[in-house]
């Protein structure tokens, strides 16, 4: 039997018990999961930011993964908690957009509202959602359960999705883009998409200007700025061997404008 | 055969290889083990957090699963390592009073003193009681090992105990409670315990008042002060959307005085 | 069937999805593999301090383990991608000397360029060999590919080696040692390796003065700073149920002075 890979992507942080406290429901109901974190640190509340990091790993899942994304603003509000069944993975979280991304590559399949309070625990909190519904509903998933015992069908146009991605097109610019993600080197993610190898652009991020977008880090000097299109075919801003936020004083959601080179 | 789950809670941290060379030592006893991870960013030395993450975790394990602690600010000198059976599960450690609110919970059904060398690495170091004698020691009983084997048995009454949490009881305050946790939204975890869900309660904690204890934290504005008994029925403050830590000056061990409003 | 054991050592932090990609890879080649992290916070491009987590947590793992290491300032430059493979284990990464403090104890049985496209994910990018190149490489030779597959064969003697650890050795000091590593308490791991337990030995630090290397960090007062040979077999310095790093000023790199008392 294959195993089943449960993933989990939330802004709980490393230090508290939140996560591990997710993984003891998980595995008391489906024993034989194998649990992989995405990221634990997201920006409190960083939605965008988490679609991001979870499209970036996903793809590189066995078909078939479950993935659970607790990043979850609303809770104890009115928002809804959801499953999402693709041809390639399930997804299981609030219905605030963290699936945005993933879902612009993949096709619904099933989608469901997690309303059946079978598939919760016995006692659902009111702010640790995480725990009482999302953990149960992966695990249940994860062992075989039909989407449909899991709770009411939804059609995909009911799932909230946020407009995350900018696509650079020929002749369109210029660009208003910002800073989705900042990786642990200090590297600015964009959420500026460069599918085109060919395209000529320039770049200016906090006061500073790039004249051009080079295929690698490695083609500047140690020390410098550069742009390029990284490994998830999103504009980039590092400072090699050194830290692209710092020098540039970015933080998430700083304006990043692109432009066509002339 | 339902694989052995061991938890893992200590305050190593994440940056150093004592955490990976403990599970080495653990898989290399009991191939089979699943090895998860409680926290490792306990504050140095802090045995009351370490209790609290332990205990709000514990209870969501499979039953039979081994949790090992190693907040073991007295290594190197004679505190005694101990393994404690109860009917849930099974609890590796320092006898410091790691493991007593999870003793508060479940009673003890056996207890031994870790001092077979057999069951120890072949060379014991002073510092590194984690890998030398508490990873082994959790391995083997999650293999099936006898207790009796592994140590000499104690008497639950020898077991060192720590009164971590304060009670609500009507009539009986004020009390003065304490920031037993900060978590990774800045949230304070309180040693209060409001196990009535009717009591009418009101905090000063940081200079502030709040004149009441809400269901959850969206109960209040953004931005605001809200007082709340959180998912392990512990009362927490918080401020939404924000951090109470940093709003409040507070850390581990700050006073939080809660009253019965009249 | 003994399951196949992957542990990863990096710099891409806890933060990012880098880590869980590399693990996505591993998983959909090697579905039985156990992954177990060693640590992702080396700094950024520390090859000598990973070296050392990867040397200190290696042995305890079980024989057959596949350990890798992606620290790795040269990506996208013409260093090589290499598989080793000793008695004990096999080690994936760059030939940047990130394993030389391994092989120190471990003699070389084969080692391979990892050039073969073939063991390769379909398209490598120019920034991520963790993910295309050393996570499918440790997946395949963790699922008994043989290594001649993998790559081209390579002479022990072409592997790039690092001179890290000094030893002491009677007679022949003084020493200028460095700090290798600061854990998490603070404490700084030091380059300068001590086999002889009745070496009488100074330490001058941050302008401090240590007259004597003690066997235990119990030895001293609380708030004390204390030398000692710590569980690695490397010379420590610690400041008892306080930092050393904080109160020495000490950073990776800091000199620390050793020499024999008269």
């Amino acid at each position: 039997m294959h195993a089943a890979i449960i993933t989990l992507t939330t802004d709980f942080g490393h230090w508290d018990h939140y996560v591990a406290t997710m993984k003891g429901v998980m595995l008391t109901i489906c024993p034989q999961a194998v649990l992989i974190d995405i990221s634990h640190a997201v920006r409190p509340q960083a939605v965008r930011q988490a679609a991001h990091l979870l499209a970036s790993a996903a793809p590189f899942f066995p078909p078939g993964t479950v993935h659970v994304a607790v990043i979850d603003p609303g809770v104890g509000t009115e928002r809804r908690a959801v499953a999402i069944g693709t041809a390639r993975a399930c997804y299981v979280g609030p219905d605030n957009g963290v699936f945005s991304l993933v879902l612009e590559r993949e096709s619904v399949q099933w989608a469901v509202h997690l309303d059946n309070p079978e598939y919760h625990l016995a006692e659902v909190s009111a702010t640790f959602h995480g725990r009482d519904i999302f953990a149960p509903a992966a695990a249940y998933l994860a062992s075989g359960a039909d989407p449909s015992q899991v709770g009411d069908s939804l059609a995909p146009s009911e799932l909230h999705r946020l407009e995350i991605l900018q696509t650079y097109e020929e002749g369109a610019g210029p660009w208003q883009a910002y800073v989705l993600h900042i990786d642990r080197f200090g590297n600015l993610i964009t959420n500026f998409r460069v599918p085109d190898p060919d395209a000529t652009l320039s770049v200016r991020v906090g006061g500073e200007y790039i004249g051009h977008v080079s295929r690698t880090f490695a083609d500047v000097a140690v020390g410098e700025l550069v742009a390029y299109v990284g490994s998830s075919g999103l504009l980039e801003v590092a400072v090699r061997q050194g830290s692209a936020a710092e020098a540039l004083g970015s933080d998430l959601g700083s304006p990043v404008h692109v432009a066509e080179r002339g």
